[in-house]
């Protein structure tokens, strides 16, 4: 029996790489995605759009919880993405609390109604802009919390755990995923073309600068 | 400065029982409540009734994962309550796989908003019915995965975790809640009058017998 993987595909860049990365490793590879009330909602189009030129099958849920716990600059159209949480100045404003705890447990409540005991994110801890949910300390607890409360012994695969972005373009070279990157989306203010100064533009520009590729999405 | 807590608040007798312990224990307590499309939606009535009476704010959160992860009884309105899980017939049918998990994240994500670190739920590994996400085990690891993914120490408080559901109704009417009962909702059919034959009315049932007290939603 072949085994099976769902990747959680945001539509970026990452999850993007991570998707290459388990059609490799694995035998089935299905994707999820989140429509939960994002600005650059737009990286939805990219995710469905991306899993359809890998031949894969891509979920999206709905999550709503956020509307109830607005207090992050990626679900305020008029907050400013590039300052600091307005009720943690260490974390930055980008940050929404729990929202990888949510997508892994939705995500292994799909993979459990699926038979799929592999759950691959494309979280880095070097690169990780001061997340708490990208590290692997907590992604070695999630992975405990999710297997005890389904009963249900689930994975977690961190391929660009200890990449920063030019280690993780360097793989999506190898991996052949350079072309597919054309239809990736970052930018945190959803524009397209991206904005080029958000933190996440920054990031991505420093990536592939970095690895000495031109990024395809300005080719 | 006073200690603040958050219950999850089903409407149900034990997280009713939960919210009294609380108000003792805790100098401000807030509640939460989850719709998530339960055919018992008729518990969110009694949630904001009780809470009402009880003289505490309630949110209430909208979830919506569940309708792409539709495997369980609770969720559908044809199904039987009484049997096994069609996915695993080690579970009851009212097993939804990832319940709990996502109502602790979802109060955790508001918890941090509001500044609270105690959140209170209405477990037991007695009277568990079966279900992994009730057990004292998954409680610890979900309460590290928390405190990780947010990099806020949260404390999961569950003062029902040893006791079965005769304890659970001589606690309540230790700490003066038998009265307020009459407003809870347990019937996993969402019947008012309650079905009396689903395995919540049962159990509900067989409590209230062996602690020697009847229920007030019968008198």
């Amino acid at each position: 029996m072949k085994t099976k993987c769902l990747v959680l595909l945001s539509g970026g860049q990452d999850s993007t790489t991570c998707l290459f990365w388990a059609k490799k490793k694995f035998g089935i590879t299905e994707t999820v995605s989140f429509d939960y009330g994002q600005r650059h909602r737009i990286e939805l189009k990219s995710a469905a759009k991306i899993a359809g030129l890998a031949g894969v099958k891509n979920s999206v849920i709905v999550i709503k919880e956020f509307e109830a716990i607005k207090y992050s600059a990626l679900l305020d159209l008029k907050a400013d993405v590039s300052k600091k949480h307005s009720l943690n100045k260490d974390l930055p404003a980008t940050f929404v609390p729990g929202r990888n705890i949510l997508f892994l447990t939705a995500a292994a409540a799909l993979a459990y109604t699926k038979g799929i005991k592999n759950i691959v994110i494309g979280v880095s801890q070097v690169d990780y802009s001061g997340y708490p949910d990208c590290r692997g300390e907590f992604i070695k607890s999630m992975e405990k919390s999710l297997s005890l409360g389904m009963e249900y012994p689930l994975k977690i695969h961190t391929p660009l755990i200890k990449l920063d972005k030019k280690k993780t373009v360097l793989l999506a070279k190898k991996l052949g995923a350079l072309d597919i990157m054309k239809h990736t989306h970052t930018c945190y203010e959803g524009a397209n073309p991206p904005c080029g100064k958000c933190p996440a533009c920054l990031l991505r520009e420093k990536g592939f600068k970095e690895a000495g590729i031109k990024d395809p999405l300005k080719a």
